[in-house]
């Protein structure tokens, strides 16, 4: 793929017919047209006619194949075999209230793998990882390739931003597909997320995919095609591949912002810490360790507390002091129960509106995040309630921006009279083949 | 149509996104799109993945009216309702050889009908009708409305170039089709024609939609459909509107170029010309006619003289002179038979192709066009042939085009043994309801 010395030109127009008349891309006119939009002979707005084609033709399974690899391509392929430890990364489809990377990658670490999770920011109602941590006095995303190697061979684990190299279509094309209404097809988000992960260089990958109100797919069989998408793609390309299937209707944790979610992942790499976390950081986790090849028991790692010294390394080590207190929002309000019961639901899509109304997360990409901002839920679904009990605490620096954050958790959460016991969190487990 | 005071502003993507998931299109929204893209509020790529979007999921016959009516609200409007005769118009889908319009705008002109022909230059294959009158030494193409009314006062007939001012949408979103492989549907292309047809101000209109490999409707079945949708279109918009549905697997006359096809066109106004070219002319100039209103004989009209008398002064009115002599090509080849037989088969497409590379036509908007250069056959369909007799006169003023004009030919025709009786060009009449 890339390699070959004879590369095919052709006529933008030619390969977007056969893909709007429903025909296979050859595999010449897929490398074209992704190098070709990538230094731009292919201009925007035929790029948005064949993502609308595709959105609504589709791409096989041989298509998607290709389609990713010449996303990797368009760019820099990142090589961690020079490491003295199996690499292993997670990658989660986006939900409200997680912040499992930041326990996760120090406790797989911990367990003698190397972690390189190159992140992104938070786009809409759902956080970005790389907010929270910069939520920490001093810590900086930005790390060069040489950085990136050091930290994983001397620490084990870091966090950091994506470089601008790293699969530059899909940086475009991710672009575009927000303004056309192209966003929501499985291929195109399947080739998106995968090409970056493969481009990555890690050798096995867990995907957590969300499913629920607060998820990108809304609903199970969407989440498990797209999860099996997935796992395919990344075991063609030679990577370790599986996937979580788990809940997002309800929100992860108790916490959905930025410093408060650093708080609570710390709580967890303390040993304490809200039970769904704790269980779905240790099921990803062993999904990653057994990637790596390495017989180690994530569990056990993080009661030793290891976990939580490669936590401090690993914040440290990017400037940032992981003994500083974080900062606290100047003004909180709280959301009272009206009546006894038992909470039966809580939304995650209305909580995640609610943090980002209150600043935790940004509307469009230029915008900053208000690092003390978001939403702490005192009850979980299932837990007794009393009339007058503080349900919601609700964190800004701005507190114009209270009235539209309550707003959004109207009807977001329900008192009933009727116990129920909440699920296991995760709801399958996809491998290859 | 963009007539109420109440202007609701849309989401660009939530537009695109109801398009895709295959809903009909609100009034309002689209009233608002092609407004919105008009004055750029839409982007070029946001409207190629609607105009993909659309191609695929197609628009139903309210959705295309009002279509068609926002993208004339786009621009002016012409009003003809101050002449003291009626108007009518003829549009055709663009064939090999179609010089109809020049004989066709005075002939029914002499009928006592004003005929207001807005035309546009070739691209590809087909030529256009600017193109072939600019070979007439001094005549000029661009008219000011006030020009053009009392040119039609006067003269009765006038062909010029369409203004800016028109059905701007159109011009955009055509400029767009072309490049993101979103022409070929049926209700983009009877939207956009009709624009500028009905914005044209004419009271009847007459529809030339060619079927055959020289026609952008390569089969009758869509043909019909194209003819009925923009039928029905132009009578929505309360224009008389017909159509013809005429066979295009043939090239029109003997000639496809642009000198030489005003040289067939006077011929024909002279009484003589091939009889395919004759007989189209008057069956468009009878529909012509009879949605104007006027009770007049087309044939009459021709055999008296007067039609070319309106030729003389129409031509002379925009700067020609009529009896200056036209462009002569600098270099000319033959193609002669290789064996006996009957001509059985002569291609629209083929013949098309080879007077575009001699230079008639151009490849992109920017190219000019040779006056002098084009294709005469000296056979038609039906004709004997004899070893060594020419089949075609190939002219050029850079005769390194000839290879690649020759080439275009091979293929192209037929020499058989079994005449073959050429049927009538008109295949079908399509009339409102």
């Amino acid at each position: 793929m890339g390699a070959s010395e004879y590369v095919p030109v052709f006529h933008t127009v030619d390969v977007i017919r056969a893909k709007r008349d429903g025909q296979r891309l050859s595999d010449d006119q897929i490398d074209w047209l992704i190098a070709a939009y990538t230094d731009g002979r292919v201009a925007e707005e035929q790029m948005a006619a064949m993502a609308m084609a595709v959105f609504l033709n589709g791409l096989d399974a041989d298509e998607l194949n290709r389609w990713t690899a010449a996303m990797i391509a368009s760019g820099t392929r990142l090589d961690f075999s020079g490491l003295s430890r199996p690499t292993a990364d997670k990658h989660s489809t986006g939900g409200v209230g997680d912040k499992i990377t930041l326990p996760l990658a120090p406790l797989v670490a911990a367990c003698g793998v190397a972690v390189p999770q190159l992140s992104g920011r938070g786009l809409g109602h759902t956080g970005g990882t790389l907010d929270k941590l910069e939520s920490i006095p001093g810590w900086r995303a930005n790390l060069d390739t040489g950085e990136v190697l050091a930290q994983l061979e001397d620490v084990g684990a870091v966090i950091c931003a994506a470089g601008a190299d790293l699969a530059p279509a899909d940086k475009k094309l991710y672009a575009l597909r927000d303004i056309t209404s192209t966003v929501e097809s499985i291929p195109l988000i399947a080739s998106s997320i995968m090409s970056k992960k493969i481009a990555e260089g890690t050798g096995a990958l867990v995907l957590d995919v969300k499913v629920g109100s607060g998820a990108f797919m809304k609903n199970r069989k969407d989440a498990a095609t797209l999860a099996q998408t997935m796992v395919g793609l990344g075991t063609a390309a030679g990577v370790r591949t599986t996937a979580l299937l788990t809940d997002m209707e309800t929100p992860l944790g108790l916490t959905a912002g930025n410093a408060i979610e650093v708080a609570e992942s710390i709580e967890v790499l303390a040993g304490g810490g809200p039970a769904d976390v704790v269980e779905l950081t240790l099921a990803l986790a062993r999904e990653m360790v057994a990637g790596a090849g390495v017989d180690a028991d994530p569990a056990e790692a993080l009661a030793s507390g290891r976990a939580m010294d490669v936590w401090r390394r690993m914040i440290a080590a990017q400037g940032g002091d992981p003994d500083a207190p974080l900062p606290q929002a100047h003004h909180t309000e709280q959301v009272t129960a009206s009546n006894d019961g038992v909470l039966t639901r809580l939304d995650a899509y209305a909580v995640g509106i609610a943090a980002w109304r209150l600043g935790a997360g940004r509307a469009r990409k230029e915008d900053t995040v208000q690092a003390a901002a978001g939403v702490t839920w005192h009850k979980r679904p299932g837990d007794p309630v009393r009339t007058g009990e503080t349900l919601f605490s609700l964190h800004t620096d701005t507190p114009e921006r209270f009235a539209s954050a309550i707003a959004a958790l109207d009807g977001g959460y329900e008192i009933g009279q009727e116990a129920t016991t909440p699920g296991s969190i995760v709801l399958d487990r996809i491998t290859a083949g």
